[in-house]
């Protein structure tokens, strides 16, 4: 099969970019978004292939031997052994912070209670007062490497979140250090009541009417962590209509730690995601399913916190939409790498890695609003993984595998493995 | 404090390595092995150090300060930011295996009972098919292959075993590919009963008469796989008495899916190890704790297969030594790297960066019969990672994780982080 080349292409000045003698070009079929139940395990496989890409985008994907006739121009990469799978979409993550939590980290592995932790500095605060510590080029700085790192791993889009701020200039600052990166910034200007205020309720009023206004400016998304002792859903919903009302979509993180009516308001409001749901029970996950809401399930925060994986097969196979992230942050998930989240999907939460590779392109990118991405297919946005291993199955499989030789971002080779 | 170093060394033609400048230099702390209970949390930290190695053995340990004055010719290594941790040593691997297993990996994860895979074609035995298809060149190339994948990791010594052969030639063509690669050879005889033997009892009479003489002429131990359906304890026990009569040490894979005895037999052999211990309840806990058995931990194997993990906290804090490594095979644990143990360890097994440094490196070391190394210590073989963080416990919170920059392996640098 070649789709969309002509024979003979005249040089016209188009940047071009040709991927030849791949041993399998993998995408998630079909051309509708999110994928749900069995069209989630759906893939094209195409074996002795090539891509080819003109400014940016594909232009053909097709057979070696239907490689058409090329004039001018065209920049080659050599795919012999190699596998493309479409750049990866991390659709969670939290890259905009100063410090670490290594040291909590440490403390929580050799048995330390919560309130220990929070005895020696830990929690979201000790990064709301290192990242408000840091000014916005130290935040851009901090942002850029850890997108550098993701891409090394195969994510070719990511969305980062606000949240560490929870003050007027520096939540504004993380959401621009995100954009800076490339990133799609989401405000999460509901992570946690910073010790400046008196109630959630008081932040929640101040936030809307003293930060909302600018962070709609930069931000396409807004998020609340619903959480027993953080915000409840009353305050979840009031936040999160003014958010709406300002043009943001909606996301939730709900169910991380205890079911408390998230996934209602999620569906009530059309959020475009609830994310986490380690706590959700089949009520929820029937909820989900017959919804529009798209599940992202966070499988490297609930190893860290040792938590109940998500219900991952019951939603597929429910029929809810899912996706997966990494949920990068320096609290519960200091891991850049969706490859990893694929072993954990596969091993923890009962996918297969066709449905990993859906979740984690098309269903993530749709989660972002991004219906241009997510699939090896002519017109998308050229985003591709080259894998060097005997099988594509191998990002999965081999665990922490050296497996990602390059990676071509909007048609460009943005990594290239030593 | 510097150890062991002259304030003048006179040039004498002996090969010198001084990786100044360092952050931190990391070790467990005594001199003894194994560590149990409290000691194995007990680290030694340098800070702004040095290490100089002379002829491949640490020669002086100290503070910048301190660094003595060096005639002669001696190789630099800048330190400037990095830590330095004693070379990690997995003790348990199986990596003489050809094929891989990408596709029962990916049936299970989507669902698919034990007897599907089996139908498949799945299981040991179609990696043992593979490997004695294999010649013995191949199967040294293809040790090479992940002894250099470990590297990368930061694993300066490796155990392999035998075990896919099933065969007398296959099997010394393992054990010869590990001890090839610089790897320390376990015959793993008992892994699996052939498809052309009979039943266990005559395979293992079989393997005994034919295999274990020149077997223990390569090996240093002998490894039994004691599970329901594959070897009882009195098959076991008749194998590893044969193998210390022939001069091997013994080591057990017990308790992985069962409590079967596999923990009574270890102890009254006076194994060096049992490895898995998934299953073991809180009697073997306390007998291991009683004996001079190493508890070896495999937690990526218990997450593959999700199963329970081996209770960590629990040997160490009963006093019983542990180990951590890889499992690294095809079937159940396609993963080379021990930072990415020590991230399990960590978050599934209780255990603090701390302890799983020692059962990586001192304690794996001892396991193997390797008292010269697994320390940063005046006079053991000098295995050094360095890691580029903030803070050496970044190798178990950071995930998957690019943190090693460089690698020493008896004195010289072996890996470099392109």
């Amino acid at each position: 099969m070649t789709t969309g080349a002509d024979q003979s292409v005249p040089p016209d000045g188009a940047r071009r970019l040709l991927v030849r003698d791949l041993a399998q070009v993998v995408t998630p079929a079909g051309t509708h978004a999110p994928l749900r139940g069995a069209a989630l395990r759906d893939v094209d496989v195409i074996e002795d292939a090539f891509v080819l890409v003109r400014d940016g985008a594909f232009e053909a994907v097709g057979r070696m031997g239907d490689l058409p006739r090329l004039e001018g121009d065209v920049e080659e990469v050599d795919g012999h052994g190699l596998s493309a799978i479409p750049g990866l979409v991390d659709c969670h993550t939290h890259p905009a912070f100063a410090g670490d939590r290594a040291n909590e980290f440490a403390l929580r592995a050799g048995g330390a209670t919560y309130e220990e932790l929070l005895a020696a500095g830990g929690g979201i605060l000790s990064t709301t007062r290192a990242t408000r510590a840091a000014g916005a080029a130290e935040l851009r700085e901090i942002v850029a490497r850890h997108r550098d790192a993701m891409l090394t791993h195969g994510t070719t889009t990511f969305e980062g979140k606000s949240g560490y701020g929870l003050d007027h200039d520096t939540e504004l600052a993380q959401l621009e250090a995100v954009r800076a990166a490339g990133g799609v910034p989401t405000w999460l200007g509901a992570h946690a009541v910073p010790p400046e205020q008196p109630d959630a309720d008081t932040y929640i009023d101040w936030a809307i009417e003293h930060v909302l206004p600018e962070a709609a400016e930069i931000a396409v998304a807004a998020d609340v962590f619903v959480e027993r002792g953080t915000f409840d859903v009353e305050q979840a919903r009031r936040y999160l209509i003014a958010c709406r009302a300002a043009g943001l979509a909606l996301r939730i993180h709900g169910d991380q730690l205890s079911e408390m009516g998230a996934v209602p308001l999620a569906v009530e409001l059309g959020a475009r995601s609830i994310d986490h749901l380690e706590a959700t029970g089949p009520e929820g996950v029937a909820e989900l399913a017959a919804s529009n809401v798209v599940a992202v399930m966070l499988p490297v925060a609930a190893l860290y916190l040792a938590r109940p994986m998500p219900r991952g097969r019951a939603l597929v196979d429910a029929g809810a939409a899912i996706a997966l992230a990494t949920d990068f942050n320096p609290g519960s998930a200091f891991c850049e790498s969706l490859p990893v989240v694929w072993t954990l999907a596969c091993t923890q939460l009962g996918l297969a890695p066709e449905e990993a590779l859906g979740a984690s392109t098309v269903n993530a990118a749709h989660v972002l609003g991004l219906d241009d991405r997510g699939r090896i297919a002519v017109g998308l946005r050229a985003d591709l993984v080259l894998i060097d291993a005997p099988d594509w199955r191998h990002v999965a499989y081999h665990f922490a595998g050296d497996v990602v030789r390059s990676v071509v971002r909007e048609g460009r080779v943005a990594h290239l493995r030593a």
